[in-house]
């Protein structure tokens, strides 16, 4: 938790109320030598359903691997965050620690170990100390229940303010809401995403639509972010739907309410994506990268990627300099089809190259004034196909050096 | 040309002898507000082989299509480079200054203009000036040779230090010598590899033979070293063998000296290659990671891409971190076969993590100890198979953001 907040955090922190099914807890098991709550406990009612996505990551964490296994039954009753150590790459020690968690939570709430979620975020390497995971369930499970930005607060690392969204929807006839927190600032980027994040929901969904809908949602969420093009092994996003709402369960797109929540929940993951790259670690200015007229979608993601992840584009940002070659570099090096003579390159609202060169009489003062501000918007054109996509990105500063050339110590 | 000198510059400059059959020479063609030389400008004698490797980039400069059509036919009489504008993306302005550039040289050396190579280098996007670059030509044309250091200085913009090499072979009983100049120390990442590079020998090579033999040498060195992972528009390494040593010219592998000749080749562009890395923006220290074990030569290369690319890895190496969990962490997103618990890392001499996880009792003195040096190198070991690359990289420092923040300004 760093003291200087994000110069692109929101004005202010939604207060959501509580979703019923759902309790929150929250505890000291001082991970690190630090005066803060770092331990989040989540009780959740019987028959909830659950879903997630996780790193693509080769090297994922114990807890990944844990989360995997507990998603194929598709039903939770507890979930346990970590904050402080990742418990990743630690072998069989880090194993046993996320065993251990889970069994002193199922022998609390009389459940199966399968129905406890374990995530963990931190220094990557030392494993979890299992003494002080359980000191610290036992002291949540005996807190009183928590509000949603204090559990945000507490799954928080590097972050710089606490990430909560809201979304509602109907599902025949009854009124639904979903609740998101979410922490990440460095270590961010796709294959899924690269942060914890967990969505919780009254809405009764079965697990299997749940789980298509996230993934759905992800898509084009949380795999559209990215801070420094580096994916973390932790990785985790999780959605729960205690169905305490009492709708009829969702089970098919073709179900009454299906879009309704489906919209909802794509909502709601973009309100938590954004909020991780406007705390990107140093970030002064939020990018949105928009690549249209590519061969596809797919091949237009990459190419917004390319741009996304430059440190070349990132720092000219930071410089507030509209150095769009440093685009076309950008374009070029992705390896996805590209037509030089045909590309076309906008800075807000700003043409300033067409069909491969700058444009005729290009005025730089409407950039200059775009590239002041907080939110930058950059428009590629390829001019070959259909396909699109946006991504968001933040800028490059010497805060993202500091932070990281000494955050281990 | 930058006012400060980069710490891990060689502490001498090579000064090598002409090469017989090539002469340097160099002008002011004021392709910016400075007075400097920035025109190069090297004739070589009738019956020069040519071979080069250029960008993957999607959309290169017109100097680097124009030298692809000129490859074909895989002979030179001159190389025209001009500092501090690349050219490129700057339409038909772009394609008709190079021509013009090769046409006034062939005028003045009564060759065709496909006999004349050119390459530039500096801001994208603005069409470079003919009247300057014809008025530069002249100039050379009319001033005294230059030495090698005097051209590598000339091909320079934003590199802290003249980058020359020198290699010694023997072919057919008759000694041959090769020198090379290049220049790079931003957008710097392979795919060829991202600078310019110039290679001059007096031994006489046919031109596809020092084709295949410079396309091995690349793989090898250029193509293995990365800055800042931005790959230019302009990448461009041409190599000329005037035939003056008058050895009978090697036209393959199997010839007497070809082995001693393709070594040399090798061994040039390599100390080419780690000059431009030690000349990285803003870089304090050098990196060597080597990854063994891996399934393939290629996927050892990607995953070493992976971690000579994390900007965590790389402010952590800044910052005399031993976070070797960044490490884990750039394996991990690679994308290539890689099993967490069979996992080593070695920092210097050190074994830090075994088995997936940190070794027993692992002492950080030591590993604290290498990283406060300049020459920093990591091992991976994936224990999968027989699959190894090396490759160099440089941190990522305070340095780095400041040159790129206002670096067209």
């Amino acid at each position: 938790m760093s003291s200087t907040r994000s110069p692109l955090a929101p004005a202010t922190i939604l207060e959501p109320a509580a979703i019923a099914g759902v309790t929150a807890r929250i505890a000291r098991a001082r991970y690190k030598a630090w005066d803060r709550c770092d331990l989040t406990f989540v009780t959740l009612d019987e028959g909830t359903a659950v879903a997630g996505v996780t790193t693509q990551s080769r090297c994922p964490s114990p807890e990944v691997e844990w989360c995997r296994s507990a998603l194929v039954l598709g039903r939770a009753r507890a979930l346990v965050v970590n904050a402080g150590n990742s418990n990743a790459f630690t072998g069989n020690r880090g194993r046993a620690a996320v065993e251990a968690i889970a069994a002193r939570t199922a022998q609390h709430l009389g459940c199966a170990p399968s129905d406890v979620f374990v995530a963990s975020t931190g220094v990557i390497g030392v494993p979890l100390p299992i003494d002080k995971a359980e000191a610290g369930l036992d002291a949540a499970y005996a807190a009183q229940p928590c509000s949603w930005v204090e559990a945000a607060e507490t799954i928080m690392t590097t972050d710089t303010f606490a990430k909560v969204a809201e979304a509602h929807a109907a599902i025949g006839g009854r009124a639904v809401r979903l609740v998101g927190i979410i922490k990440g600032s460095g270590m961010i980027a796709p294959d899924m995403a690269t942060m914890l994040g967990f969505i919780f929901t009254d809405a009764a969904v079965d697990a299997a639509f749940l789980q298509s809908a996230l993934a759905a949602a992800n898509r084009r969420t949380f795999s559209c972010i990215t801070v420094d093009s580096d994916t973390s092994t932790s990785d985790t996003v999780l959605a729960f739907a205690t169905g305490a709402a009492g709708n009829p369960p969702l089970a098919s797109t073709d179900d009454d309410g299906a879009d309704s929540f489906v919209a909802a929940l794509s909502e709601l993951c973009m309100a938590l994506a954004q909020q991780v790259v406007r705390d990107g670690e140093g970030a002064s200015k939020l990018i949105e990268i928009t690549v249209d007229g590519a061969e596809s979608d797919r091949s237009a993601h990459v190419i917004a990627m390319s741009i996304a992840n430059s440190p070349l584009v990132k720092t000219a940002i930071a410089g507030e300099d509209a150095n769009w070659g440093r685009v076309v570099m950008a374009v070029g090096k992705a390896g996805e089809p590209a037509e030089r003579d045909r590309l076309a390159i906008r800075f807000g609202a700003t043409q300033v190259a067409k069909d491969g060169l700058a444009v005729e009489g290009y005025d730089e003062a409407p950039v200059a004034a775009h590239l002041k501000g907080q939110e930058i918007t950059i428009g590629v054109d390829l001019g070959l196909g259909e396909g699109k996509a946006t991504v968001w990105t933040c800028d490059l500063t010497h805060g993202y050096i500091s932070i990281n050339a000494d955050y281990r110590s």
